[in-house]
């Protein structure tokens, strides 16, 4: 059933040339069957579809472009098994994981369906003329989101499902109405080819042009260059390392017409936990080893330094911490070589770096096994080397022990982006500690109290973002229904006759939208 | 009154150091006082002072924030005729059109302190939790946009008011909450400084931190580079020209940590005459004269660049612009340097690039006074060479005829990123020129029919953007109230409780904002 080859709207890619395998990371076998690197021509086939498919797919009903949408969570859900037997052979991530990350990519799929059909989005700006005003007459002008163009996604190693092929940037930038070009990750080939199908088959069933969806193998960097420096390329969305986030980053902008790129890059996402808090220290222990060790600490949103109350306040808490990091069985990485980079990264700390090793960590473990690792490093240490609050992708999580609040403070300022940043204690330590959520809410996109990052709930409300480096754009999110803005820009119409106007901004309102009509919101129609 | 030193939060810069001197256009002398370059330890330091203000500036109550935008529209109307008398000797702009955009800018003020007061522009989004979901509890999530930090504005040449110290960028970056510090333009230096001692009164009145605003002498790109780079800045904001712009944006882009910069570069704003326009030639003319010479040229909505009908159906409107091109009267541009560039940008256009001068330009004019140009080619030759429709800054434009509809849409599909294009016709043209429309939308932020570019109303509707290289973003926009968002990111907050949230995310309402919760708009309050 899988091919091995690159989609390419409609028709399928060369079956000859480079090729590539996924890998099982738990055996080291390689999975059947080969697949094979697009060439730069199939690439720019790609690209011309989409911006062919443009035209009439950036026009599509809003109801006819949710209907497509919820095909698509529909397709996902009918091959459900299928897709988790091969995400698992190919990432090593459990199965009940992979349920659950099925589950949430087609529910992200409806939740933009959903925003699409009720469609006020667009963020609607209707101001009437006035012909009367003095000195010069006010003209008609009526604002709305439109689509950008062909968009590139990349597809992310750490969730083959949420963050790949049919992952949030496609879900927001499909319904906003921009064809897309995924780039498959290297690691999850057959998974994305699978998952690929799907998309092409509902745009076929929708009657959409082809162009609306294609998907581009390719085990280096090559194809990623050339779609992101390719001219009719309107946008990036992207999610793994700051290195490779960065280096697109640099590529946008050197075009000849820069481009956005929306690359979330990961982090540290520092815990806080106060003084109030460690009385609970068996509650904290177990909800921040289960956090930072979850999907075998391969997401963004592990919780990669823990400050804590001085030495003696909190010993139970690190005693407990020491334990049960100590009990936790092995960990199967995504690859091979994430787990070497991982292993490596924990050695770094643990040697040069200064930073003391408390529980777990085999070094020796080879291939894509690994242990967790418990580090602590003292707050002066943090203090002068922030290279020591940098993401190590894996299970592992550093303890500081402040020694003062004002140290604690300190350390807060001295922090970079971060995609969240957690809270845990009493509501009295919240009330005393104003100055610690001040300082946090510049330095990230989520602040939680008395949680954990882990788990990233998609809805409305939702910021998976926050200022560089844990994102290229700190004014974005890239999972919740506010993803859709992204891919999207503000078209005005000056004195437009209904004729020409589109429905959004319509006098009479037929797409019944929330709209702001001469400042005020409103699902009015326009009297005339 | 005057005194050619920078601003830097109470304070003035040093009285010594290296000077410049704002010149008459119109005489070639030499304005007083002589102005003092910042030195790196001012820059840096009204940077700090901007970082400082930030804690307190960005949690001011929206009451308070709009009550300072409006005493700052107050304190440059109590000056008005000081400020235009400096402005007209600095910029040789008539009185006429300096009133015009003095009410402009103050009313700009207004219209962000209503924003502001409203408060909804916060997006403030409540996803409420369901402790009972399965298979995990949802939690509550709060998102709402939040400033980003101190804020560097360039002041532009050619609006001395409405896009410099007191500009839209200044109005809307404060009206979100972020410090400014303006890098003055050094073509109007004395206007700069009149303005900047207001804004400085106002926040000593209002009671607000120092370092809200600073305004940064400058006569070359030294210090506007130094802020750019300056790790406390977040965001700048720019009007002038496609080098500059581009090249902020390149800084900006290679620091260790981007950040984005909303530079508005100016376009050449298509005016496509459609064949049932044709009739009224002598409207067209007249419109499109005024439009094209509005403020010597020197807008980034002028109109230069007119596809017109075959050659014998607009022979006439050819004819009559010809005539009213010839009858203007001189015009004296910004600075002598403007108007050389315009010289030799009209010379290369009619010589070497091989378009012919069909009315007005006298190339020998010295100093900053020029005329008038009217120039022609073929529509071929636009589609051979793009560099024809790049923009002359000054008093000209050229005309196309199109030979046939193909072949203007041709030319309208290979244009760039424009700020505006302007349809003329029919509503029977409009209807089967949808095709020609369609195009458009994606190569501009605003489209207008039956009306010319130049006059661009600040209203909630108005989209003064465009794709690059009109701008650096061109999903923003610098004039209108949506330039507040440039400004902001959104921040979420899971399970806080109600004493650290922010008053527009508290369960009571207590702004009485237009929110969204669990997916309705709705002002209730949330019932526990």
């Amino acid at each position: 059933m899988l091919t091995g080859t690159s989609i390419l709207g409609a028709r399928r890619g060369s079956q000859t040339g480079a090729t590539f395998h996924g890998i099982n990371p738990a055996t080291g076998e390689e999975l059947q069957p080969a697949y094979i690197s697009a060439s730069a021509e199939e690439i720019d086939a790609a690209v011309k579809l989409a911006e062919e498919a443009f035209a009439s797919y950036s026009k599509l009903s809003n109801q006819k472009r949710a209907q497509f949408l919820r095909s698509i969570a529909e397709g996902l859900e009918s091959i459900r098994d299928q897709v988790i037997e091969r995400a698992n052979l190919e990432t090593a991530l459990p199965a009940a994981r992979l349920q659950g990350e099925m589950a949430r990519t087609a529910n992200q799929m409806r939740l933009f369906a959903d925003v699409v059909e009720e469609g006020s989005w667009v963020n609607a700006c209707i101001d009437t003329a006035d012909a009367e005003r003095k000195p010069l007459p006010k003209p008609d002008l009526r604002s709305m989101l439109q689509p950008l163009g062909p968009v590139v996604v990349f597809g992310a190693s750490n969730f083959p499902l949420a963050f790949s092929v049919a992952g949030g940037d496609t879900a927001s930038a499909l319904a906003a109405g921009n064809p897309v070009v995924v780039k498959a990750h290297p690691a999850h080939p057959g998974t994305s080819e699978l998952v690929g199908n799907v998309i092409r088959d509902c745009v076929k069933a929708n009657g959409l042009h082809e162009g609306v969806f294609s998907l581009i193998f390719d085990s280096g960097i090559e194809a990623g260059t050339r779609l992101v420096k390719h001219p009719l390329i309107k946008a990036v969305g992207f999610t793994g390392s700051l290195k490779g986030g960065r280096a697109l980053m640099d590529l946008a902008a050197s075009r000849p017409d820069p481009i956005p790129v929306y690359a979330e890059m990961g982090s540290t996402n520092p815990v806080f936990i106060l003084p109030g808090a460690i009385e609970q220290y068996d509650k904290i222990a177990a909800g921040l080893t289960g956090s930072f060790t979850a999907g075998a600490g391969q997401m963004c949103t592990k919780p990669g330094l823990v400050f804590l109350p001085p030495k003696d306040e909190s010993a139970n808490l690190v005693a407990d911490l020491r334990q049960r990091v100590a009990d936790l069985p092995g960990f199967t990485m995504l690859t091979p070589g994430i787990a070497a980079q991982y292993r490596r990264g924990v050695t770094q700390r643990s040697g040069a770096d200064g930073a003391r090793l408390v529980s777990g960590f085999a070094p020796d473990s080879g291939g894509a096994g690994t242990t967790a690792a418990l580090l602590e490093a003292d707050a002066e240490q943090i203090l002068n080397q922030p290279e020591l609050s940098e993401e190590i992708f894996g299970p592992t999580t550093l303890l500081v022990r402040y020694s003062s609040r004002e140290q604690m403070l300190e350390a807060a300022r001295g922090l970079e982006g971060h995609l969240t940043a957690a809270v845990l204690g009493t509501e009295e330590d919240l009330a005393t500690h104003q100055d610690l959520i001040a300082i946090l809410e510049r330095k990230v996109g989520r602040l939680i109290f008395n949680g954990y990052p882990t788990g990233v709930e998609v809805c409305h409300a939702m910021i998976h973002g926050g200022p560089y480096p844990a994102t290229s754009d700190g004014r974005s999110t890239s999972v919740g229904s506010q993803a859709i803005f992204r891919f999207a820009r503000p078209v005005s119409y000056q004195n437009m006759p209904q004729l020409a106007l589109p429905e959004a901004l319509k006098d009479g309102n037929p797409l019944r939208l929330l709209r702001k009509v001469n400042g005020k919101m409103t699902q009015d129609p326009i009297w005339g």
